[in-house]
């Protein structure tokens, strides 16, 4: 049986990779006037007088909503709410596995940016937070953004938050690694959709210094009047000699290559002309931009992919269940940079000194030190910034 | 500790009536890859070929969301989408304990009819069922039937048709019990709201023939200039002699008082002036519109309430669970009337000549027949009626 007939075996078994069970016993007519009416009226008027009591007699504080509307599923693209449901649902399964928390799937059946936005402010009090997924650039960011000013829970696009927070994690420990720093290494993200941009901005923001962009036609730059609202904003604020040029010229003397775009579109000729021991992370999936083997062989000196069958997987499993258990632990109102940051310091910090290896830059997504770590960061910055609800 | 502080105590160690677990295993990189990223990709674009695949490799076929707006919460009014949620969470828990159904609460926070439509079709492909609930009327109407139209799934008004259901099942056994004919007995529905209204159409329906209903200013006339759009309906199939009057007017000689109304308007002097042994269903909760010993000792031969702290309990748990459960089994695409006149006969038959008696005339709703026998004459009716989608 090959791979995709094993995974379908797979999910017709499970029928559901979710279940929702009842944590109140009713199994007398006791038990049911309690959980039920009547004896449901007295927590339901509580409530009415001091909504926060959501989130002591219900759900509410322990539930995320995984939400997307189909357009931009894995490598899949645009297949539709129902086609993206396995994904959300397994999204939902490490929520619990991870994080112990209660994640639901909604597949919204509309590509109106304002529908959708409209759909999920209107459901949202029925959750403490919400992780959009796999909604395609540039709805997505307009999306989140509506909806972190709407909404009074925390909203998170994973596709570009969670990948940035753990590229930066991986970049952090590579760097410490090979002796190179944050401010002075010359970074190349190629891919400038929401995953790219959202890297760019995170770490420049963390204090990465020197980044330069590529899309499919080659570097971004301010005034190319082919950026969109993005690009045009990201142009200005890397690329600081304002180079024109391919994705060739791009990595020539790069310190760092981060690829979220294509497979093989980094060749070991372009390896070649990068930096001494540079660092790779070709996240393209599920073929990278460039083999590990390959790039190792043209001198790479870290390599990471978004593939669990290479060391160094970027998998953003390791990162958005601490976020959220740290948001909601603090009960924050909304995930910040501060707290971004933090997660990702988190994450890089799992591996001490003498752990590190070129092999091992990033955490097993199994370490339970993870989770743990990244909650505790989240959660710590939501008290100090005071934005824990607490 | 009073009721309300051991329910608000019960509550709080609770910290929510539901959870939401995992059904794929995720203990290692394997299972993470089948279940996650690379996997699942093999299901998606099944289902993207043929959406009836979501049904085999999703929960959606197990799955309901109960949704409400919070504007008719039990009897405590329009207590917002927050404060619902409790009753909304119990809820979810009586369906998986009585039917083996993932349910699902979302409160809606909006009360404008058009946009509660809207937010429940863009999310309903993630759901095999939409139970409505806690609605107010008139828009509980207008809701139900505007998603009837645009779904492709079973949607159910439970405080509408359920009640409509269960009382229309006590109704068939009080007759039997005390030897009365559906077609000839007077029956008196006090109160035209959401349930009065539905719970005349289905027994009008199944063959009851002579109904009278009256609301808070009596009894309900053709051409009466109050009428809204549900009564005027309604007033032209009942009330053949076209009365007009008081309460205690339309109860004179009658077989049967239906009370879904208020507390204690029911007196024992109405009672006095009904046919001899009458039947009464005093569903006001948590106050009836009589109690039962004084109904008792006024003459009645059959009392039932909503209560489940006296014999004959009007309980919506006897139905909702296995309704939903036949239209799931036989993967309907909505339930019909025919299914819900089974539904009653089906609920009614679990008790035998033999067992039937004043105190007996409604199955408890722990008795586990009761489930089963709805659900399986609501899936025999969705095959028969060409309805299934299996």
């Amino acid at each position: 049986m090959d791979k995709n007939e094993y995974a379908i075996q797979k999910h017709k078994e499970w029928h559901g990779k979710i279940e929702i069970t009842a944590r109140a016993p009713i199994e007398t007519r006791e038990e049911l006037a309690v959980a039920y009416t009547p004896g449901v009226a007295a927590p339901c008027l509580e409530i009415e007088k001091d909504e926060s009591l959501a989130y002591e007699y219900t759900r509410k504080g322990n539930l995320v909503a995984v939400i997307t509307d189909g357009t931009a599923v894995l490598g899949l693209g645009d297949i539709g709410p129902s086609a993206a449901m396995p994904v959300m649902e397994g999204k939902c399964a490490i929520f619990k596995r991870f994080a112990d928390i209660d994640a639901f799937p909604i597949c919204i059946d509309s590509k109106d940016p304002e529908v959708i936005i409209e759909t999920i402010k209107n459901i949202s009090k029925s959750f403490g937070g919400i992780n959009l997924e796999d909604i395609s650039a540039p709805r997505c960011f307009e999306i989140e953004q509506a909806l972190i000013e709407q909404c009074d829970i925390p909203v998170f696009h994973d596709d570009q938050h969670g990948t940035a927070i753990i590229a930066s994690a991986g970049l952090l420990n590579a760097m410490r690694f090979t002796g190179r720093s944050m401010g002075s290494a010359k970074i190349v993200i190629n891919g400038a959709g929401a995953a790219g941009i959202s890297i760019a901005k995170l770490m420049l923001k963390m204090g990465f210094g020197d980044i330069t962009m590529c899309d499919s036609h080659g570097i971004v730059y301010d005034g190319n009047p082919r950026n969109n609202e993005a690009k045009a904003e990201i142009a200005k604020v890397t690329n600081k000699e304002n180079k024109q040029g391919t994705l060739a010229d791009a990595v020539r003397g790069a310190d760092v290559f981060l690829g979220v775009s294509a497979p093989g579109v980094l060749t070991q000729d372009m390896v070649k002309t990068m930096a001494e021991d540079p660092i790779i992370f070709a996240m393209a999936n599920p073929v990278p931009e460039i083999m590990p083997d390959e790039a190792k062989a043209a001198g790479a000196a870290v390599v990471g992919t978004g593939r669990s069958d290479f060391p160094n997987q970027i998998n953003n499993a390791l990162c958005f269940p601490g976020i959220f258990r740290g948001a909601l632990d603090a009960r924050a109102s909304r995930i910040t940079e501060n707290m971004k940051i933090a997660a990702s310091h988190a994450i890089a910090s799992v591996i001490s000194d003498d752990e590190l290896s070129a092999d091992y830059i990033i955490p097993d997504a199994f370490n339970p030190e993870v989770t743990k770590a990244v909650a505790k960061a989240v959660a710590d910055v939501a008290v100090k910034d005071g934005l824990s609800r607490l």
